[in-house]
């Protein structure tokens, strides 16, 4: 595989480049033509590397584009999940070069990284499983069948594919799913997810008078709707970090002594943490550690507040309404629509008289667990022990891909979380980038796993 | 006067126009030409009104626009002041037509409104001293000196104009500054202010992580800026809806039970004024009724609150910056400015060892009181009682023209606040508007307060 990398790299960087440049946005309405563009153009990468079929599939939402080349029935089939779909870039003015326009650049460290949205999650981690399959149907080398299915709404949580999933039963027969769209610990600590956390996402909008009023003509008499909204974020969660809406903890699975103690192995630097993101001190759940309360504790955040005037100078208003977007990320055994309407009711419960609050579900998913082990497992742990000199821990990432608990559940295939990012790549955040090496080591990792799985 | 305004109607409403239709947006840089397309169209209408000179004079901000009619140095002298800037339209999808193309509607009333920014809130105001000036000039009534001082800033908070009247103070000798920039509690209940509150506003800004975090991979272990943002802003009141901030009530002037039997007899009815906002309940200070906390009580208003995303669907992001702008208005002997550092002060104290805070002061002036016992105030309440056929009631106002504090301290004349609004006019909010009614009844009273006041 390094041989086929070095001689095909800028035809590489050019396929996938190709990709990057379409601002697949999917939380944006007017984002529509290029999804089905970013859908297309997939499509096309997926025959050109030897799928015998691929095809844009329409669902409820965004098109699923599905292809495979299945060589011998009685071989092991991999089907490989991405979502071509990315997160909207704003703040803006924060990046250093276009959002949509791929650059590659030195990155603090000296080493080369391609800057852009998209460039790791997960068109970037999508299409080195591309070219592993071309380079295995190319040299001869592929004992496996491989069936690729790419979304267009992870990042908006996935509404629609489940059911396509469901309805298209009898094309995804597989062994496993194999998914790159997470991140490992470190170059130096290479790791395997083993499970993620769910999600449930609302927004909140709390109306106070039903319209804007002069601040100093009604301030001190009537009530505030930012003030109240405040009030309602500030007791969601108590001094003990813990989130206070009745029964949210009900379902939570308690871990072991003895799991608690195998996740207290791998290796976490607190200073180094801390550095990393600028912080003096950490804030979370008491009686859990940083990595704790990431892998095995649900959390609940504020992802997005706004009301009133937001402009350049002052404006005395007291306005009629204050908004939040609030994300909540679920541990095994709970369950996303349960801690969905416990919050909804919740809110409305302790929302004051002097107030109207409408709650709305945005998105969520369960979270799951993978068997360590499994043999797609062990020959994951293997392929990457081979590159990276190290053998890689298992690890509980925090973040979630919702829909892999449906798919897992509606096949009864169990997925395989190979994820070659790492945290200095700021997914979701201004000035996205994947580094080349780990580009490269990717490809070579996925590659030698398809030579230990069978 | 009456036949005079019918006569000219169609004449006082273009020229009225031909200032609203300047977008003059103090609070917006981008604004700046229009600030002096403004000015410059002010200082014509004076002019053309009559005075023997007017001009556009720099100042550290905003022009001001100064003219005057000295007749007889032996006469009172009237001088009015105005501003000719008004607030940002936003939210702009809330206006049903053009917020700075003025429109005549009939409200939900039946009566006729000019409908714009600035309609009231001062054009508008400012105008009928205008119109009142020419009438009194060209019928050869006018029996005083008259001078007209309006300045460009005072939905910034005034920050160039003390200035400005301290360096030209030799021209700005009056016996009163006349001022149309307030409401009336209704027109069943016309009113003259007493009284206003000062006014300390500033901008906070709390960082977390020193960027953008992805809320799967950190929620949980690393504060939310927006949460601990809304925890400050939680406690800054408490449940007795007192500020919580040390020293905030240390000056503040408790009024004799006699002062408050007097202000209770102002007509008010609770359940009308809940309906005309919509709300269910009130909030305020313990102990204090609802105009009271207006009138006499100081408060704490968030205006305005951003962070995180903010756009459509769901983005699932740890900010690194939340953000508020928050006005406190205050009564005497409350100072602005140390209010502004008791609140800074307090805040840096408070923040917790997570988030890093960074308090900015915007803007602020002093409160005030006036005499109803001059000769000035009896003159205005007999020209509206003879108008609205009612004895006006003297009121407290909420709101806050900073800047005739300090003129009133600068040139020892004391501010007469003749205001012809209403609060149907929503002003600072979408819709703005100005009733025909009330302009012309704004315009006879001024009249009449040039015949009873010498």
């Amino acid at each position: 595989m390094k041989a086929y990398i070095q001689e095909n790299e800028g035809r590489f960087l050019e396929e996938l480049y190709s990709l990057l440049r379409i601002p697949s946005i999917s939380a944006r309405q007017e984002h529509k033509p290029d999804m089905i563009r970013c859908a297309e153009r997939l499509k096309e990468l997926l025959l050109e590397a030897g799928a015998d079929e691929a095809g844009v599939y329409p669902s409820k939402g965004n098109p699923v584009v599905f292809g495979q080349k299945i060589v011998n029935p009685e071989w092991k089939t991999v089907m490989i999940y991405g979502h071509y779909d990315v997160q909207p870039p704003e703040p803006l003015e924060k990046w250093v070069s276009d959002p949509f326009e791929p650059e590659i650049r030195k990155d603090a460290t000296g080493r080369d990284a391609i800057y852009c949205r998209g460039a790791n999650d997960d068109k970037g981690q999508l299409f080195m499983h591309i070219k592993v399959f071309e380079y295995q149907l190319r040299s001869g080398k592929l004992h496996h069948n491989v069936k690729f299915i790419c979304e267009g709404e992870e990042e908006s949580g996935s509404p629609s594919l489940a059911d396509w999933v469901r309805d298209h039963k009898e094309w995804l027969g597989a062994d496993v799913i194999l998914v790159s769209d997470t991140t490992m610990i470190s170059e130096k600590v290479p790791s395997i997810n083993c499970g993620m956390r769910g999600l449930a996402y609302l927004e909140g909008t709390l109306t106070g008078p039903d319209h804007d009023l002069h601040s100093g003509h009604y301030g001190g008499a009537v009530a505030n709707p930012i003030q109240t909204l405040c009030d309602i974020i500030s007791i969601l969660i108590d001094k003990d970090g813990r989130v206070t809406i009745p029964g949210f903890y009900d379902d939570v699975v308690e871990l072991s002594a003895e799991d608690r103690a195998q996740l207290a192995r791998v290796p976490f630097d607190l200073d180094e943490f801390k550095e990393s993101l600028g912080v003096q001190e950490l804030r979370g759940e008491s009686g859990y550690s940083p990595l704790e309360r990431i892998g095995i504790r649900p959390c609940l955040d504020v992802c997005g507040i706004w009301g009133g005037y937001i402009g350049e100078g002052a404006k005395t208003v007291l306005p009629s309404v204050a908004h939040a977007k609030i994300s909540m990320r679920l541990v095994p055994n709970q369950e996303s629509a349960v801690i969905t309407r416990r919050f909804k009711e919740h809110l409305e419960k302790i929302a004051p008289a002097y107030c109207r609050i409408e709650v709305k579900p945005c998105e969520g998913g369960e979270g799951f667990l993978i068997p360590i082990s499994s043999s797609a497992f062990q020959a994951a742990s293997k392929a990457m022990t081979e590159v990276y000199g190290i053998e890689p821990v298992p690890s509980r990432g925090g973040g979630s891909i919702a829909v892999l608990a449906d798919m897992q559940k509606i096949l009864g295939v169990d997925p395989l979380l190979m994820g070659f990012g790492l945290e200095r790549d700021t997914i979701h955040s201004p000035n996205e980038s994947y580094l080349i090496c780990q580009f490269h080591a990717g490809m070579e990792s996925i590659s030698k796993f398809y030579e230990y799985y069978d």
